[in-house]
C-alpha cells in the first residue's frame, strides 16, 4: 500500500503511454484529469493486489473509444459517480476499490482520478498489460470472466448498462452506443471479485508504468552508454528500426483509428524502409518488407530525442522516431490468447511468432 | 374489463394493421405471436384504462426496428421474462399491467403475447393512436414522461438498460442498439403510473382496432352500399386516391424502411398519378403534384378488393389499392404535437394542414 500524488502521476503517464503501444490515448488529457481529481480530493491509495479480499468487489474504470475523439471531448464531472451507483446497485454491495483495465495514456489515468474522486483506493492490476481496441481483448476473458453487466455514462448524462451473452457481444454494443454518443465514452465493466482479479490479472502494471516512466525521465543521466542504449535496457527493448515520417495514412472508421505510418530509415537504417499498421494501437512492423513485430507483442514508436512515447494520432510527416518491440504478457502467446489479440485476428497475414524470435539474427 | 381470445386477436390484428398506417409490422407475424401465446397460456384480460389504480405500474411492450426486418428475425422465448424482470428490478415493485406503445400489426401483438405468457392483464390504450417510426413520438412525451429506464432485449438473450437525458436521447442509443443486434429487438420503455397513463394516453385504442378489424372483415355484407363506400364509412376516412402500383423506391438505412410509392389511377382516378412516402409509416400523399395528406394524419393503403391494409414493406408493382386519410388523434395537432411528428420533423417541405381541410373541395 502506498499513496499516488502528482509526481506519481507524471510518471506512470509516461510509463503507460509507452505501454499503450500507440494507443490508449494522449497521456497529456489523461494526467490533467488525474492530476486535477488528486490535486482538489487528496492522494490516492495504492493498493498491491495480494492486499484485496478474495470476496471484494473490485471495478475497473475505463474510457471507450476513438483516441482521437477522446482528445477533443470533454470528460464531464459526474461521470464516475453515476459508474459507482450503476454498478453497486446491481450487485447490492460497496465497491472495494478501482482498477485500470488497459495501460495507456488515458486508462491508466481515469481510474486515478475516479479513485479520488471518490475516495477509493486504487488495485495495482489491469487486464491487458498494454492496450488494446477492444474490450474483449483482456486477460479476464481468458480466465471466463464476464464483461458484463457493463455501465457506461457519456459527459451528457446518458446511461447505459448492458448484459450479453459474451464478451465479444457486448464490445459490438457498447461500440455502438459509442459512437451514438459522439465517439468517447466512459465505462465499468469486467467487475469482479479480488480472487479472479489475483489469478488472472496482469499484476504491478501501475508500478512497472511508474518505473518506466521515471526511468524515460531520466534516460539522459546513464554515464555508461548512449540515451538510445540507456532506453532499450530500461524498457528490455528489441529495436527495430530508426526512422523518418514519411506518409502516414488514416482513417477513422466504426470507431476506431485505422492507419499506417510509412518510415525512411535515418541513421544506421539509411537506405532501409519500414511501416507500421495500426487500428488505435500498433498492430505490426514490417522492414524492408519483412514483419518483424505483430500484435500481442508490443510496437512503441518513441521520439529519437526526447525518447517521448508518439501515440498513432499524434503520429507526423517529418517526425523522427525510434521502433521498439516489447514483449506481451505470457498470458497472451497461449492459444486462447493468440485468439483473441493475434495477428490474423485483426486481418494481418502471418502466424504469431515472438518478437525475440523474428528478431533472432538481426533485422536488417 | 374482459377477455381477449384468437377471435378478437384476429381482428385486433386486422384493425391495429390499418392504424399502422403502412407501419407497426406484419399482423400476420404478430398475430402468429400473439395467437400462440393465448393458446398456450389462456386468454388475457384486458382492462379499462379507468379500471387501473393511479399509482400502479403500467408497462408497455413493443418491438423496435425495421419492419421488413420483423418478417425475417425470429422472436425467441424469454424476452418478456427479461424484461419484465429488469423493469420491475429497476422499480423495486411488481408490474400491474401491460400495455402497447403504438397501433401496428406487430406492436398490437407482442403486448397480448407478453401478457399472456406473464399472466398479467392488458390496458385499452396506446402512446400514439396509431404507428410513428420513432420512440420519443408518443403523447407520453407532450406530457414530460420519460422513455427511459427503457430496457431492451434481443432474441439471442443480449439486454440492455438505457438512462437518457432527453427521449431524442434514447431514440439515437436504442436504435444503435437495435442495429448491432441485427436491425429489430424487443423493448421496454416509458414505464408509468395508471394516473399519467389515464391523462395522456389513447385510450380504447385495442377495443377501436376490434371495432375496425371487425368490419373490415364484414365490409362486403353492407346492404345499403358498396364495399368501398362501407369501409370508408366504417373507418371515417377520406378517399385519397384509387391507383395501381407502377414503382416502388425502397432503401432500408439507418434502422428505417424509406421510400416512395408511385400510383397510376385506376376507375375514376384514371389519368391521374399520385405517390405516397414513406419511413416505416406513410408521411404524405400527393395526387397530381399536389399533397392531399401528411403525418400526423393517418394515410393508409388498402386493397381495392379485400380492404386488407398494405403495409409499406408489402407494396408490389401491380397491386391495387384505395389510398384513405384517416384524422390523428387530437393532441397530435397541437403545436407539440407537430414539433415531434409533423411534417417538417420528416423533410416533407409543408406546413401541417389537417387531412379534411386539404380535401375540402375535391381532390382530382
Amino acid at each position: 500500500m502506498r499513496k499516488i500524488g502528482v509526481e506519481e502521476i507524471e510518471d506512470i503517464a509516461l510509463g503507460a503511454a509507452l505501454l499503450g503501444a500507440g494507443g490508449g490515448g494522449d497521456p497529456y488529457i489523461g494526467k490533467l484529469v488525474a492530476i486535477g481529481a488528486v490535486q482538489e480530493c487528496g492522494p490516492v491509495t495504492l493498493l498491491d493486489p495480494g492486499e484485496v479480499p478474495d470476496d471484494a468487489l473490485v471495478v475497473p474504470i475505463a474510457m471507450m473509444g476513438a483516441p482521437t475523439i477522446l482528445a477533443e471531448k470533454a470528460i464531464g464531472g459526474s461521470e464516475y459517480q453515476v459508474l459507482y451507483d450503476n454498478v453497486s446497485a446491481f450487485y447490492g454491495k460497496p465497491i472495494y476499490a478501482f482498477m485500470p483495465i488497459e495501460a495507456g495514456g488515458v486508462n491508466s489515468m481515469l481510474p486515478i482520478a475516479a479513485a479520488a474522486r471518490l475516495g477509493l483506493p486504487l488495485v495495482d492490476c489491469d487486464g491487458m498489460g498494454r492496450a488494446f481496441p477492444e474490450l474483449q481483448m483482456v486477460t479476464f476473458t481468458i480466465g471466463g470472466g464476464s464483461a458484463t453487466p457493463m455501465a457506461l455514462v457519456d459527459e451528457k448524462g446518458n446511461s447505459t448498462i448492458f448484459r450479453t451473452i459474451t464478451n465479444k457481444w457486448t464490445e459490438e454494443l457498447a461500440r455502438a452506443v459509442t459512437m451514438a454518443c459522439g465517439g468517447s465514452v466512459s465505462v465499468s465493466l469486467y467487475q469482479m471479485e479480488g480472487a479472479f482479479m489475483k489469478k488472472y490479472g496482469v499484476k504491478g502494471i501501475v508500478t512497472r508504468s511508474q518505473t518506466l516512466g521515471s526511468a524515460i525521465r531520466k534516460v539522459k543521466e546513464a554515464a555508461d552508454c548512449t540515451p538510445e542504449e540507456a532506453f532499450l535496457r530500461i524498457t528490455e527493448g528489441i529495436r527495430l528500426f530508426r526512422g523518418k515520417i514519411s506518409d502516414v495514412r488514416r482513417e477513422v472508421r466504426a470507431g476506431f483509428n485505422f492507419g499506417r505510418v510509412m518510415l525512411d530509415g535515418i541513421g544506421d537504417c539509411k537506405g532501409h524502409g519500414a511501416y507500421v499498421e495500426f487500428q488505435n494501437e500498433n498492430l505490426s512492423a514490417t522492414v524492408d518488407g519483412r514483419i518483424v513485430a505483430t500484435t500481442p507483442d508490443l510496437i512503441c514508436l518513441v521520439d529519437v530525442e526526447t525518447f517521448q512515447p508518439v501515440p498513432t494520432d499524434a503520429l507526423k510527416y517529418g517526425k523522427r522516431v525510434l521502433v521498439v518491440g516489447l514483449q506481451c504478457f505470457p498470458l497472451w502467446r497461449t492459444q486462447e490468447g493468440l485468439e483473441l489479440v493475434g495477428p490474423r485476428y485483426f486481418g494481418v497475414d502471418t502466424d504469431y511468432i515472438p518478437l525475440e524470435e523474428r528478431c533472432k539474427g538481426g533485422l536488417l
